[in-house]
């Protein structure tokens, strides 16, 4: 089942059905007018929802329309809990060695942040900041959506309580982000508002390509229409499953709970290339000695899109245009 | 104006009014259903909570009824946005001292952690957690609910958007927190949920005692009924407006964004003690070369209340038991 979210001037945006081919839509405000009742109300409204679904793409719904990822918001345009994982080692061992981080991790225990979620922006939309000088850059990720899960949770349960998947870019102010991590306290300035690619899809869907709580798919990401890089969502060091544990081990994860896998990244980054301009420079500073790759100028367009092996767009594409904060349209 | 949710078995709650004493409540669902909702419709809703308010304090409420914190959740049971501060340097300075920790703050910059605020537990509700190893403490401190902030804000703008202040604290398990701090993104497993105290209050309702952003008034902590300490909210190394300009600078803040003052600390500790027993901890340890003040046990008690210059209680009180997670009744 493959679920959006639409403008509608209210904070939580209407809920709509997309096609599995993303061509056409369907309102699905009779079994649940946001993402976020459904999220909570999953039991309920999923077996209305995917009768919805199986109508729209045997082309018997009697009001669809086109699906205009321009319309779309984030498939949770807010939510009550976002945490962002960096659960691709590979990643973080580049950076270590590019900057000579010391990293003090514990083996075994996966980094988690905790990130805002009261205002994600839409897959299309211009996404603004105030000035260069904070060396803008991007993140390219999977993403998973779960529904109520107690306490001391395992990784099994909390698989099967993912309900939906999606793709993300987490935007990322360097020039914070050094000097924020190295105070100990996590992200606030090198994190702004994350967007979410417009089509949420349930695990089921993936088919194949969803194994072992991992999306086993490629990410392409281009920097102004250019090949960037295309990681595989295979190598995560955790499935979503373990990290979900980990974060529940003393808390209750509410429905609508996101967790992000972060950057994806894998061990031919040479020929896969990265998900994120901060690798791709500290790859360059580990061959060469100096980082070459500019980070994002005004005016600069980036696109994350994640195919199956039929080459159809699973999620649909972030497609976006990095503004100034001043001159925003 | 003096707010409350009461448990009602959904998610958000019910908001009531609660008179200044404390002692009365009234149903508010007539102006605003939940307080998610009033602050999201703040300038259309808070004449009408004003007028209810009113009637209340004066006895002339057709329907009002005991006001039994008991009942209450906190203000919010759950928001899009929690950031708590570690604005009382006093607080890290004795920390880093005790604890030679080296924590690279820049000058002039405040500390603020992103948190999770899918999950907040009522104020006198158990609170259960997995083992005593985690070394539980607690975190007196003060807080502030915000209107829709736009990006870029000033912290004058800032402040002119809070709508509410509330007490809370701010549980905090050591064993997971050095650990994590030393990782550099934040907390994850060391800050569980956090609890707020049941009633709500209108920064005009604190009167001379809101002055600076700041809340001049004593945190009145104890421990299994014995006086722990009473620090004042008024030396903040930073306001509430400048805190949030901080975390404003390249992204929103939206409606119902909570902001953390962080533990509240005095540089007269030796005299209104502290409001958490790390920093008790430390100061033992500074002095004698060792911490003796055990972490909470399974069982223990805490209270933080505030009260003003009548000795009149203003927010109501924290007021809850720590309890084992695999034992919870």
């Amino acid at each position: 089942m493959k679920l959006a979210t639409l403008k509608n001037s209210s904070r939580d945006g209407r809920l709509v059905i997309v096609s599995r081919n993303l061509q056409r839509a369907m309102d699905a405000s009779t079994v649940a007018p946001t993402m976020q009742y459904a999220i909570e109300h999953w039991s309920q409204v999923e077996p209305g929802l995917q009768a919805l679904y199986e109508q729209l793409n045997a082309d018997q719904a009697t009001s669809s329309f086109d699906f205009d990822p321009i319309q779309a918001m984030s498939p949770l345009p807010r939510t009550h809990q976002f945490v962002d994982a960096s659960a691709f080692l590979n990643h973080g061992n580049i950076m270590e060695e590019a900057y000579n981080l010391n990293v003090k991790k514990t083996p075994g225990i996966p980094v988690l942040v905790q990130r805002q979620s009261d205002d994600f922006m839409g897959p299309c939309d211009d996404y603004p900041f105030p000035t260069e000088a904070d060396n803008a850059d991007f993140e390219g990720e999977f993403a998973v959506v779960v529904d109520d899960l107690p306490m001391g949770s395992s990784a099994e349960v909390a698989e099967s309580k993912i309900r939906l998947v999606m793709i993300l870019n987490d935007v990322s102010m360097r020039t914070h982000l050094f000097r924020e991590l190295q105070m100990g306290f996590g992200f606030i300035n090198a994190k702004p508002a994350t967007v979410f690619g417009p089509v949420a899809v349930t695990p089921d869907e993936l088919g194949d390509a969803w194994q072992n709580g991992r999306v086993n798919l490629y990410m392409r990401v281009s920097r102004n229409g250019e090949w960037f890089g295309n990681p595989n969502g295979r190598e995560m060091d955790w499935s979503f499953g373990e990290l979900l544990a980990h974060l529940a081990y003393n808390r209750n994860l509410r429905a609508g709970t996101i967790l992000g896998s972060g950057t994806v990244s894998n061990k031919a980054y040479r020929s896969v290339g990265s998900a994120c301009l901060a690798e791709r420079r500290a790859v360059e500073k580990i061959d060469t000695g100096e980082s070459t790759t500019p980070f994002l100028g005004f005016g600069e367009r980036l696109r994350f899109e994640v195919l199956d092996d039929q080459e159809q767009s699973v999620f649909g594409a972030v497609d976006h245009r990095f503004v100034s904060s001043s001159r925003k349209t």
